[in-house]
């Protein structure tokens, strides 16, 4: 069979301080449209491409600290994709068949992990939302939720990040729920919301500035309350003001600041799911957290977690989720970057909180 | 009834940075030696009065982020306490019995919280371990390793200010129950420890130094291994040492750079009690914990708690510890000063790292 050019994403070197655009190469190879002979793999052509904040630390140099390997530099970037199968080598999948997982950065990908590859069964709802609510971000908000904030009816619950991928469905997984529900977001551009089909997406309109995060947050994602963090001096003092009797559940996605306001304000026995820390990320030295003391005197409990620990409950979530969607009773919002070269821009952007919503890239819509 | 002389320890103001003897004053005035009319509290004469870490926090100005209040300037100290009841206004209390719990820092106080006393019913054991192994901190070390660690079998544990009230204790039950069990500690003056009868005590000799902490933490208390931390230029290191594969379970007494190196150290899905950070409690801005992003690496859980919501354990926590003492497989060091005058200095040692062992001050022997 022919080859074809492969567009390519590669990591440049490993990366200090905020990754740059720069710190990405695009190139092209060429790859045969075909696996080669006794492969058990996969080989597939990628649709979408998720921006993620975990990837931050696959950019540096790991040494075994974290539960997964650094990019390598000369290599494309990986991670979670959403792909169809052009040809198998492994029995449980076929050519034609949509899957999602760990995949390149690129038009086309060898996959060999098959084992951590899911087929994709309901095609009726956006295909790149299986980078979104139907993929990791959709499970880390679940477990996340359900299983280490340990809700209980009545609760308070806090989001940061509350507009990212995850945030926004913690916030309306509580919300449908029956809690009391407050996301805090930021973003340092003003943006757009567009509603197509059933989906959303965010725009970038110079000529019609609109702050959507806190209209979105409430209005679309139907939290209760909604602030932009970059509008508050004082973090602890807006904490006081929509939690005067202290936060039970904080969904921890930034870190930073905003740990040490939200445990200043904890109520009794809160939870602190910590999702992430994306505010820490870039930075030589993490900031201290100085109010852990907090945890004491409020007999607190902070959990982290990995989704992955979770996946067999995938389907089980799916059968929870799906219904939702089709309801109309979830929205999911994605920022959506098109084209394989917008991908260095779209994930630097993630981290100067540029997105608002899932960060997705458009490989090919089919 | 004749008044008698009662002295005291007064609180001079609210204290910032390291508490000085100076912060009290001694001083005294007179009691009668027997309950107003219609007092429904009892009237004590206090035997041993308890030092204790938290007791710090109760020299600043609290504005309701605790779950205790300040000591009033110009009042006596308020702390755990050993006493006699001479006279009680209460039914559940008579002329002769022991009890421990809340009481003032002077020679006589009258006690109107009677409901948070405890009766003392074993007195074939030393009185003053009512204000350690078998009162508050024993309780303390019993809830916190049994409770929020939720230990497994096999598991690594590591216990800072092993040698205190409570890290003595966590360690030898974790020992007992079959634990790999290593503690740090750490004194700025060398010590001495004698033996008198089935208890220890601490003694400070000039002419006689001799460092007693590590081998105090492997030979009395069964350790498997121990280090003195102001020996350890680099505590990830020295935890590397002794934890090769991770720690499991970390008792936090201390904070500050000791939890930074213990995040770098942990194992999957470890477990942090956060007893104490006594490091902290005299600095005016706490250092930053720097390291959180581990609990999501390691799926770890850190926990705070405080004793007194697990105090309806107490009598099965008799049931348990007492056999133990009886049979001399738990020993107790207590640094014992002598006489109400002591009690300035024995409080302030303990932000010092003076004391090895339950810090107790001796009011009176009977």
């Amino acid at each position: 069979m022919a080859e074809v050019s492969n567009k390519q994403v590669l990591l440049r070197d490993y990366v200090s301080g905020f990754p740059k655009e720069s710190d990405m190469v695009l190139t092209s190879s060429t790859i045969k449209l075909n696996l080669p002979e006794g492969s058990k793999g996969v080989l597939v052509k990628n649709l979408y491409l998720s921006c993620d904040p975990y990837m931050r630390a696959r950019m540096k140099k790991l040494d075994g600290i974290s539960y997964i390997d650094s990019f390598k530099p000369g290599f494309p970037i990986t991670g979670y994709g959403v792909s169809k199968v052009l040809d198998s080598g492994d029995p449980n999948f076929k050519e034609g068949d949509l899957v999602w997982g760990m995949t390149g950065w690129e038009q086309y990908s060898i996959i060999n992990e098959t084992h951590s590859l899911f087929k994709i069964h309901h095609t009726d709802v956006p295909l790149s939302y299986y980078t979104g609510i139907l993929g990791m971000p959709g499970m880390t908000a679940y477990v996340g939720f359900y299983e280490i904030c340990s809700p209980k009816k009545g609760e308070h619950v806090f989001i940061s990040a509350a507009s990212g991928a995850v945030g926004q469905l913690v916030g309306q997984f509580a919300k449908l729920s029956g809690f009391y529900v407050v996301g805090s977001a930021g973003s340092k551009e003003k943006s757009f919301l567009l509603s197509h089909s059933h989906s959303y997406h965010i725009s970038r309109m110079n000529s019609q500035l609109f702050s959507v995060l806190v209209d979105l947050l409430k209005n679309k994602f139907g939290f209760d309350e909604a602030f932009n963090y970059k509008e508050e001096p004082d973090l602890s003092a807006a904490l006081k003001r929509y939690f005067p009797e202290g936060i039970d559940i904080y969904f921890e996605n930034v870190g930073g600041k905003m740990l040490d306001a939200v445990l200043q304000n904890m109520k009794a026995h809160a939870r602190i799911a910590v999702c992430g820390m994306i505010s820490q990320y870039n930075l030589d030295q993490p900031e201290g957290a100085h109010n852990l003391m907090n945890l004491v005197w409020k007999r607190a409990r902070m959990e982290g977690f990995l989704v992955f620990e979770y996946y067999h409950q995938y389907p089980k979530f799916l059968e929870f989720v799906l219904p939702y969607i089709r309801e109309g009773k979830i929205v999911y919002v994605e920022d959506i970057a098109e084209g394989l070269e917008s991908a260095p821009a779209a994930l630097v952007g993630l981290f100067a909180g540029r997105n608002v919503g899932k960060q997705v890239v458009v490989v090919s819509h089919e």
